[in-house]
């Protein structure tokens, strides 16, 4: 793989992302709600999930526009699930990115209000007006996302981890929970952008996506327990050690700091055997991104 | 018109509508949040918004199916509406429906979740897997709904309800305020229903529903002013006299008891007028119902 590529499509595509979203969400929208949903959303973040998209849109030969729409979707639902997920009855949380969060910036209410409508926003994104993307993609493409987000997905993820507090999880319970919680978008982010391809996928493909997508997604997350305890908090952009001190069961606390990062390992291999088997796809890219996951430092 | 028959025909719309989202809001979803999604769903609502949905799907001869589906979602992104409205950091309601309030139930963070998962669902409920809805009109349900439910629509009403606390508004800041807060969706429920039509309408016909969509929106907000001075608490199954206690701006505050109950008048014959233009559509059933919402007691 070519690293130097590969970090300018990584650059190249987070600027496009950010461009769209900056363009797309409205500066004039009612009491000032808008700006609320942009500090929330432009901030410095990762773009992971829009990434993940276009990385897999990119494997398949899909749509670029459909993606570049899926992409922003995909990371407006993340702005408003971390909103939410930092309100004082949930994890109450100061800080996220670097910055305050948008409850300690503009008030509950408002930080609650602009995550409805982050969320809402998500899918007018997938329905543009326009005939760029044909109506049976937005609707696939609004069906995978309600998914990835809702009940099934990150909110019942969200749900079991704000049941488990102070709870010792059983590892399939906590593995439920991080795939629910994080890998939902994840997953959700790599067969949004497979949805993209032009002509369909085999099923073979679809499904080694999709193992793929269910690696790196509770990698992802295994990671994160592991920095909770082994970053700071300024590296991190939030609060660090959150997790000892809510007394949240992580795979640091079921397994250890070794086990975990053994559990990394397995799983970033399971990642790379899964698109062994998407030939004649291009997934270099995607290859790349699980690399990104499992050596990330925030 | 046959007040009977419509009579009739409500009821059996209402429990069609009430049967789905018995059956669709999921049982088993993680950590209980399944439950508390169908407290916010199944209570006792009047289910005004599906019943718009399907009467204007009647009228447009629409795809029933997708009819039932549209009403559905529309109830669910109620619901989940009303879920957040009512949390301490927003009005701060004990009672709904002349019931506890979710977060009164189920704790606030059950609550947000439960809502943030029932917009999810909303979309989810949009896009079934199978092939009865088209997913051309998927894709435009969705569309619709989003629009009805975000920026420019209900959050963004709740946004300048929220900033208006303690500020005395002018008759169009007031009027924009209820069009976004209340009358999006409603307004949308029309088009979603008009939206199943299996022909497409002429763009008069579309327009003149439009008419009736906000004329009908208005008149119900206006309607929720009177009865919040008017009604009591028993009878709304909410707290009555909210509006004052917080210094809300009103229709009451702004034009009296009697100017407001004169501006529903004239929006009740806005819409009937409205409707003139849609021939040869069959809307006796939106005629009852613009009857239902203004002379309404709860």
């Amino acid at each position: 793989m070519n690293e130097r590529a590969f970090a300018a499509w990584c650059e190249q595509q987070r600027g496009r992302v950010e461009t769209a979203l900056a363009d797309w969400i409205p500066v004039d929208a009612p009491a000032h709600l808008g700006e609320v949903m942009r500090y929330a959303a432009l901030g410095a973040g990762k773009r992971l999930r829009p990434l993940l998209v276009l990385a897999a849109a990119r494997a398949v030969g899909g749509l670029d526009i459909a993606a570049l729409r899926a992409a922003c979707a995909v990371e407006v639902v993340h702005a408003y699930s971390l909103v939410h997920d930092d309100l004082p009855c949930m994890d109450n949380d100061r800080l996220r990115r670097g910055q305050p969060t948008a409850h300690v910036r503009y008030g509950e209410a408002r930080a609650l209000l602009a995550g409805d409508a982050l969320q809402a926003f998500a899918f007018e994104i997938l329905t543009p007006a326009d005939d760029t993307v044909p109506l049976p993609l937005q609707a696939r493409l609004c069906s995978l996302l309600a998914r990835a987000a809702g009940t099934f997905g990150m909110a019942g993820g969200q749900a079991i981890d704000l049941a488990s507090v102070n709870c010792r999880l059983t590892e399939p319970e906590l593995r439920t929970m991080h795939r629910l919680k994080t890998g939902a978008l994840l997953k959700g982010s790599v067969r949004m952008g497979a949805a993209t391809a032009i002509h369909a996928l085999s099923a073979e493909a679809r499904d080694a996506l999709d193992n793929y997508g269910d690696a790196i997604g509770l990698a992802y997350q295994v990671v994160d327990d592991i920095l909770d305890v082994t970053a700071n908090t300024g590296q991190l952009g939030k609060t660090a050690g959150k997790d000892a001190a809510t007394d949240k069961p992580t795979y640091v606390s079921l397994l250890g700091l070794d086990g975990a990062r053994a559990l990394v390992e397995r799983l970033y291999q399971d990642a790379m055997q899964a698109l062994d088997l998407t030939a004649p796809l291009r997934v270099d890219w995607l290859r790349a991104l699980a690399g990104r996951v499992v050596h990330r430092e925030r």
